[in-house]
């Protein structure tokens, strides 16, 4: 036993595999105590993905979803922060029937990267993201509901984002405008318009989702019926805004993103797999991991190492492999920022409104010149906390619906402080109808996806209430 | 009024700046609804910081700490995982004197990336790092005790690390024997020996210096005689081991990391920035940036970015940028990675004393073949969740020192259920004297470097009692 035992130690020391790794090893073998330069396995398998890349195929996410339908919107769409997209397609998947008097319709609204593809159906048979929720006698009863999920504009699954051609057949790339989640929520209502579906039974939404539920309720609060918020935010807090621009910076720092002109080129695969992995590190903030994985190691007979070798790295890093050419860089981009962006307040969606009212009804021809700054009266003012709070609280003066707000005590990327913030500004708008849970459940923010038991019991119930 | 607001948004979309972007631009102005090409000034700093690197002065690190003091083992010294060190040396400082029975020394031990300048003196008049905690009068105070810190081995504060010379004169980097957190406690023991201190007063360490402390406590219970951790663990856990796997694959992403030879060229300091922007988060997920922060830009009279554009986000850059050369990639790797392995167990700190002592009487030459493979016996065993915690608690049986145990509410890396974790195991294994404390701070884990009210009270207390 002994002489295994040490045989493990020196093999790290005498292994063949020292001779590969050039420069000074041999000398080595002779200095430095005789220790083996490490092994970089994983960078090893970056650039040989490099060099697939750039003999290989396009991105898959254009491939991913299939067998939804289309709305393409008939005029301009103008975003709240002035530019425009001549030509909007919304991609959206229905599930259920929608009753006689057009009254039975659920929106469900997706988080950042998701698709139409909630569930399954006979256009397309894979599994959806919300699949177990969605169904007959399910949370969102298909026996009774007519359910309908929209990829947002800005994604890359069917709806009008970077990816997308513009009107010279060229990618519009990061020429595409920024897009705020109430113009994600304008697009959806068109295509309600289109569907002629004026009042939805309630609006639902989860993360990203949730924000575009409230966004609903709050702006167009005569067309939804009740409102489901979950782990999601009245505004984001700039620690949400710190993860995601971590994403963002990883993205942005490769190379091969080149400002987001990649679509010709190679993919910034090695940005995106990076950014996907902060992402999954953020959505995942429970205890699941420590039942899940431990300490665990990949190849406990082999010395320790400084890439992947935790059962959690390597989990981490098949996940944001496999993940990382499924969503578009530039979506990823867009997306994120509308997040970042987002905040419920009277004076921000005012200030938006006003803007884009004005662009809609006038022609850039007016414009003052470009060294003319705007006046500072203009600018959003410094808030105190108590104005904040009541900014925020005349925000939802008019989301006055039956509305569930659901938290995870273990999700770091939308604490539950931030849930409690959203049910108390509802509440002193004067909601009498709020609903409040918070979940000890271990999968952190992904929990919504996840524990269709206690998630799902709560959704069931507030849409089935008759309150 | 209303003419000022649509200059602003039109602006966007006819300002001069379209004209520099190169490709298709000037066509894009008559198309995708008169779009600018988003600017990216954060790419554009990367990138001319490159050419600055390229062109620039050896990294900052080596010359970030002086005027502290020098221990050089006198022979060989062995590491946990196999590998040895020819040479060893450890920087380390002192405050306060040693009394006549040499029994009123405290070891402080630093965090991942901390140097043994703890707080200011003649030699090196700075503010240190824990410089509100150490002094007359103080937390820890330097009229009662004699205190030292170190620069842990594998740093690059004066500490023998991968940036250090090998026997040959070069450079050790990725060639650096893997290290663990005991081999770190270990050279500090040597440094006691050499300063002739059978026994300390007390071991304190936060973070990576809280495992040293119960490190020293466990392994070295004789020669400790209290012990404070401080958001530290008993083993890492991999929501832990995450956080650190997605710095260090940010890292090692970098193509001028060059597997860590980058000594001769260009340093890694995209990666790097990264690394340290996704630590910073992970350091501070308290609401402190709400108030701090809040939802605040930078240029509110520009239009949103995708590049830094919250306060929050050019915080987290400027950070980024400032400190990524203050500290070696090389480092990051070996420290992060000897916190990942870092587990109290029996089981665990046994296997490593027993290959470590079989190789320190050994010499390779009696290896076998590398292709044999250790038996299967020799693997660590998969262990339950009772397990787990009986192997804990056998790893600290020694530990019978009276012990504060303090952990921060909202720190997510080392978060509260660890904190309990260190403390019950140590009340499983006999120990009466075990204080714990629970934080209700606001700054997350790094709560310990500046909540020196709450913290550095519960430090005082601990170490002046005569429980």
């Amino acid at each position: 036993m002994l002489r295994t035992s040490l045989s493990f130690l020196c093999r790290r020391s005498l292994a063949p595999r020292v001779l590969r790794a050039g420069l000074r090893t041999s000398a080595r073998l002779n200095s430095s105590g005789g220790n083996t330069p490490m092994d970089f396995p994983c960078i090893d398998k970056l650039e040989s993905r490099q060099r697939d890349l750039l003999a290989g195929p396009e991105p898959t996410y254009e491939k991913i979803v299939t067998g939804y339908q289309t709305y393409q919107h008939g005029s301009p769409f103008i975003c709240d922060h002035g530019g425009q997209l001549p030509s909007m397609r919304i991609a959206y998947e229905t599930w259920g029937h929608l009753n006689a008097d057009r009254s039975n319709a659920i929106l469900i609204h997706t988080g950042l990267s998701g698709s139409s593809h909630a569930r399954s159906h006979a256009q397309n048979a894979s599994p959806g993201w919300w699949e177990k929720f969605i169904g007959p006698g399910l949370a969102i009863d298909t026996d009774k509901f007519f359910v309908i999920c929209t990829n947002v504009i800005g994604g890359c699954y069917g709806s009008t984002g970077p990816s997308s051609l513009d009107e010279e057949g060229v990618r519009y790339a990061t020429a595409f405008p920024l897009l705020t989640v109430n113009d994600m929520v304008r697009a959806q209502f068109h295509l309600l318009d289109h569907l002629r579906i004026q009042r939805l039974h309630a609006s639902v939404g989860a993360s990203m989702g949730g924000m575009q539920s409230l966004c609903a309720a709050a702006l167009h609060s005569e067309r939804v019926g009740r409102v489901v918020s979950i782990s999601a935010c009245a505004r984001s807090h700039p620690y949400s805004i710190a993860l995601r621009f971590a994403q963002r910076q990883a993205l942005m720092a490769d190379p091969n993103f080149n400002r987001g002109r990649y679509y010709d080129g190679v993919q910034p695969h090695v940005g995106m797999k990076l950014a996907r992995a902060i992402a999954t590190v953020t959505y995942r903030s429970g205890p699941e991991w420590e039942l899940r994985f431990g300490r665990r190691r990949q190849k406990p007979d082999q010395p320790p190492a400084l890439c992947p070798d935790f059962l959690i790295e390597t989990y981490l890093d098949h996940q944001s492999e496999r993940f990382c050419l499924q969503y578009d860089a530039n979506s990823l981009l867009y997306v994120s920022k509308a997040m970042d962006m987002f905040d419920i307040s009277h004076s921000v969606t005012q200030r938006l409104e006003r803007q884009r009212s004005q662009l809609q009804s006038a022609s850039c021809n007016v414009c003052l010149d470009a060294s003319e700054q705007p006046v500072s009266g203009e600018l959003p003012r410094e808030e105190t906390g108590d104005e904040i709070i009541a900014d925020l609280v005349r925000g939802v003066e008019k989301a006055m619906q039956p509305t569930l707000v659901l938290g995870v005590q273990s999700d770091i990327l939308f604490p539950v402080r931030q849930q409690k913030e959203i049910a108390d500004i509802l509440r002193k708008a004067g909601n009498t109808r709020v609903t409040y849970y918070e979940l000890d459940a271990m999968y952190g923010h992904d929990t919504f996806l996840i524990d269709v038991v206690n998630v799902g019991a709560a959704i069931k119930g507030h849409l089935e209430n008759s309150d």
